[in-house]
């Protein structure tokens, strides 16, 4: 069995060790929260200082040319796209997650109808998470066409010709279960439909490669995904989005924009024109002026991410993401026997994401809030999940070890069962 | 004719003239463009490094709750609401204005359905801001409606029982006229249709009162704006909006939503429930996480404008505003005579935002790039429009005298027509 000297010794002859020092990380905190809100980067701080006393306080204006910030959104995009699989100049950083798929799956659905206006089902995964449902609820009722929920192992089966988008998130933000996207994009196309991802609990944890390796089969057509989990962008931080170049080469044939269609997504924004012509390629999804401060502060997160490339990048950060998760799952096994925790993430390394999941019978909230006290920073997710992230950046193997025993002791001697421990707070 | 010492009396004497040390002036700035980009207040930096540091950085993810992150969006928002005459809870921080307006139309235009189906006109003014125009050409083309764009003296006229909404932005960003608000709200209201209203120029410059001092019938009926300009929120801050409170229990009757129904706009967002149950009242219109850095920046600029409040509030800001725009025309049309300026901004006060506009047939761009290399910060609008903006807070009377000198001398030397001048940037 692994002690926690085993996990030392792997600390110490981790690769990707001395990119823990890119973070500030208060004394004794075991942070597995990273799939929520990634931690603050130590470069964040004085860089976003610079951008309000020197940037604005001092340019003002002048700063949209001086300092570059109307070329953030494709600055910063660029950067994610290295992560992600995708080229230079096809991935922008703009708006909410939310907002970006709203736009997506409009583009997407206004594609297949050019060609094929009888398919009217978007399909997605019963489990996805809410906001994505509820954003493709929208548009399906606007658009007065079927949203098909699918248990996941069911998509196959629902690609029939009705079918114009399958809308799927890369990897569960319950149960951490990543899907097998090249697969899943050559069964998509094979079928007629385009395929929309949501990266969100992907985009620096796990390899993703949008563009299917070159082959248009194996492509993703659209993705979204988050700026504050894994690329430590801040809360909230602005979301990215992408689009296959041979969808946009095509908007453009086709004259086809996305409906939220801000100045800043216009071709000549400055000329302000009356009417509405979007700009070339994906700089289309872009909409209303973006937030700079939290911009900048993303741009630093994104850089902690790519502070990995000379360390091994990211299979380096998958290999120790995985081995970290494999100890987790081995020392719960171990330790936290019979203590009522179900294993809600997949054994199978291959479709595992960056996080392990546990949901129990009762008290899966008290435990966690127990936890919190003892500062291991894990979260709660309804109905009865605990969820435990680990990020290759900053997550230890002590940090997995000390988590599994603070998780021991607080089931082992019930202290989960204070009260205390069971006070909901309006974000669980 | 009002000399400089003059000037330098009304700044003796101006009772607002306090609040321009809640801001971070570089010496010898005149700056006029607060109506593009406000200037950054002095307590932003301290409380952004707070929110990075202690609430991020130390306390991650519980911040959420324990740093109140979560009611932020109503938070500001109620502050917001005292500057334009609504109510608590009406209000919340959202997005961008282009994505607020598409929820707010969106919302307007399903109401009216419900009662008449065949209204199917949105009428707009020809010269409203393009995001605004942009915005509702996406709207209309997806619900196959008219967008009907006319001038602004033909309004009223154009009122007929076609009609669904009217959308209007209640200053114009490049003349600075004004509407009047009550009265448009009454005819649209005869007419049967809903007003939606753009603040962006407006909000912190000048009296908004969107409930129409009770009157149902003079109320607007859904409203958005802009967090970076008159409010001071820094650049690309969030923005606002706003829906009268009998739209929103409406929409509960009806069981509406507006389309971008994020997750944090749901009823109980951290129940993850898989189907979409919108938040009572306005905070249904709150889409995905909102950029935290960004809205505690914003927060302060808000602040800035409360500031006033003990000190005459909006009422001796407007004063301040009108005499401020007075003194510039008036100086203009002293100094700058036969210059080719030809004023754009009604000499009716009553008609008039915070700004001065001046076209010129040609070098309008250039002369506004001497004017910055003088360190007088005003801004250029396509095709051939100077604009010039006073912000009671900060906007000193010798600074319009010393605005319309540097103008003077630019124009008189024609120094305008170095070469260095006309170097048209990305953003003008």
């Amino acid at each position: 069995m692994t002690t926690r000297q085993d996990c030392q010794r792997q600390d110490g002859e981790d690769p990707l060790a001395p990119l823990r020092d890119l973070f500030e990380l208060p004394a004794g905190l075991i942070y597995l929260d990273g799939n929520s809100l990634g931690v603050l980067p130590k470069a964040t701080a004085s860089r976003v200082q610079q951008v309000i006393n020197a940037e604005w306080g001092r340019d003002q204006i002048r700063s949209w040319n001086s300092a570059g910030w109307i070329d953030l959104p494709a600055r910063i995009g660029n950067k994610i796209a290295r992560l992600v699989g995708a080229g230079d100049g096809e991935l922008v950083v703009a708006d909410s997650t939310s907002a970006n798929l709203f736009k997506v799956l409009s583009a997407a659905l206004d594609l297949v109808r050019a060609d094929a206006p009888g398919r009217r089902v978007i399909v997605s995964e019963r489990h996805n998470f809410p906001t994505d449902l509820y954003i493709a609820e929208s548009v399906a009722r606007e658009r007065n066409l079927e949203l098909r929920l699918v248990d996941v192992d069911e998509i196959f089966a629902q690609l029939d010709d009705d079918v114009a988008v399958l809308m799927l998130t890369h990897v569960n933000y319950r149960n951490g279960r990543m899907l097998d996207m090249a697969k899943i994009n050559r069964a998509v196309h094979a079928a007629g439909a385009l395929a929309v991802w949501d990266l969100a609990h992907s985009a620096g944890a796990v390899p993703v490669d949008l563009k299917g390796g070159g082959s248009p089969e194996e492509s993703a057509d659209f993705a979204v995904g988050c700026g504050y989990k894994y690329l430590n962008g801040g809360p909230g931080a602005p979301a990215f989005v992408w689009a296959h170049p041979r969808h946009t080469a095509r908007m453009d044939v086709l004259q086809l924009r996305q409906p939220l269609s801000g100045w800043l997504g216009h071709a000549v924004p400055f000329e302000f024109a009356p009417n509405y012509r979007p700009a070339p390629g994906i700089a289309r999804f872009i909409c209303g002026t973006p937030p700079i401060l939290s911009l900048a502060a993303l741009e630093c997160g994104v850089d902690t991410v790519l502070a990995a490339e000379a360390l091994g990048g990211i299979p380096a950060m998958r290999a120790k993401s995985l081995a970290q998760t494999e100890l987790f799952i081995a020392l719960v096994d171990a330790r936290c026997r019979d203590q009522g925790l179900e294993l809600r993430t997949p054994r199978d390394t291959r479709v595992r994401g960056s996080q392990v999941s546990y949901s129990r019978v009762d008290g899966a909230f008290a435990i966690m809030q127990a936890l919190i006290a003892r500062n291991v920073i894990g979260d709660f997710r309804a109905p009865d999940v605990l969820r435990f992230g680990v990020t290759p950046l900053y997550t230890r193997f002590t940090d997995v070890w000390d988590a599994v025993e603070n998780l021991r002791q607080v089931l082992l001697d019930g202290e989960w069962r204070e009260a205390r421990f069971n006070q909901r707070a309006l974000v669980t």
